[in-house]
């Protein structure tokens, strides 16, 4: 049984965006020589978060104005003391990690589900996202 | 350690939908003979999603109700390519996979906790299911 | 390989309450003495959830009105033979589980990642979490 860990590290410029970061995930899951497992993508931060969908550029819009819609333009409490409570909620309730299944060497993911990171509270000059990987 | 894959097949009749799929996941469980170890349920989908929820038929329809109410009748960029922006966000919002402890043999989960396949983008001839089971 | 499983039990005192246990999980993973792998926080109930979140007071009533802006003040089926359902959706929607990863034989946490527990629908007696730990 392995278990491995990689890291991509991300600069953002927008306060929110949507990065697809699948094709880096991929080339981590075929170096690590792993033929099933699991790959848990994780980013240690309370500002942003990942979502399993697919990269058209109408459809990245379309997230963006959902989260805008969901959770910008309310009063927050966290507001008094920091400027990013919209950006914490988005973050918490859509959660920051995703798990997809490995097997024959490679993601086990529907042709549309590409690895999307979001920032919620950009723009930063570096975001970590975690991969890691258990399997044999 | 034990790294088992097994696949359920649905077809679903309706735009929105949602399927019991408890049964199928607890016996694939049974079979694997895995006593102590992970769970984990996954769709290869961009449209539909799972969640664990109690199975009563009144929630049911409040499921579906919510789905309608927080992604529907909405202008999506997406929507100019193709008609499921909605289908896209509710799948890639809530995630299209859920995982459970497997714990004595058998699913450690609670009693009004099923497991639901959620269908955001039916009817569809063939929906697939992973059931991945780690453990020993 | 090691399969470990602990459980934390808390009592609520609210209807919707939210409840930090990122000391006790952080002291679980310590005392396994599994320095990779992951930890997989499950609550086997289908009225509560889980999430990351910083632990700011003002944050915490943030995510109390969000879940009300969200979930309460609607006509739900559920509701006609329970008086729940609210309850129901923001548990399954939200879902009852969170995965971190460990490394150094600590969570690969941000500073502003604490796990915390939501109650919503207390009070309630008691609570189980449920804290698997798969790693070497």
């Amino acid at each position: 049984m392995k278990i491995e860990f990689e890291e991509i590290r991300l600069r953002t410029s927008r306060r929110i965006e949507v990065i697809d970061i699948t094709r880096e995930v991929e080339e981590i899951v075929r170096n690590s020589g792993v033929k099933e497992g699991i790959c848990f993508i994780f980013c240690p931060h309370a500002t942003c978060f990942l979502i399993l969908e697919e990269a058209e550029s109408g459809l990245l819009e379309d997230i963006k104005g959902k989260i805008e819609e969901d959770f910008l333009n309310r009063e927050y409490k966290h507001d008094r003391i920091d400027d990013n409570a919209f950006s914490h909620l988005a973050s918490g309730f859509y959660y920051q990690g995703r798990l997809i299944p490995i097997k024959d060497g490679r993601l086990l993911r529907g042709t549309w589900q590409n690895v999307l990171f979001v920032e919620v509270d950009g723009p930063r000059s570096e975001r970590r996202i975690i991969v890691e990987i258990l399997g044999k």
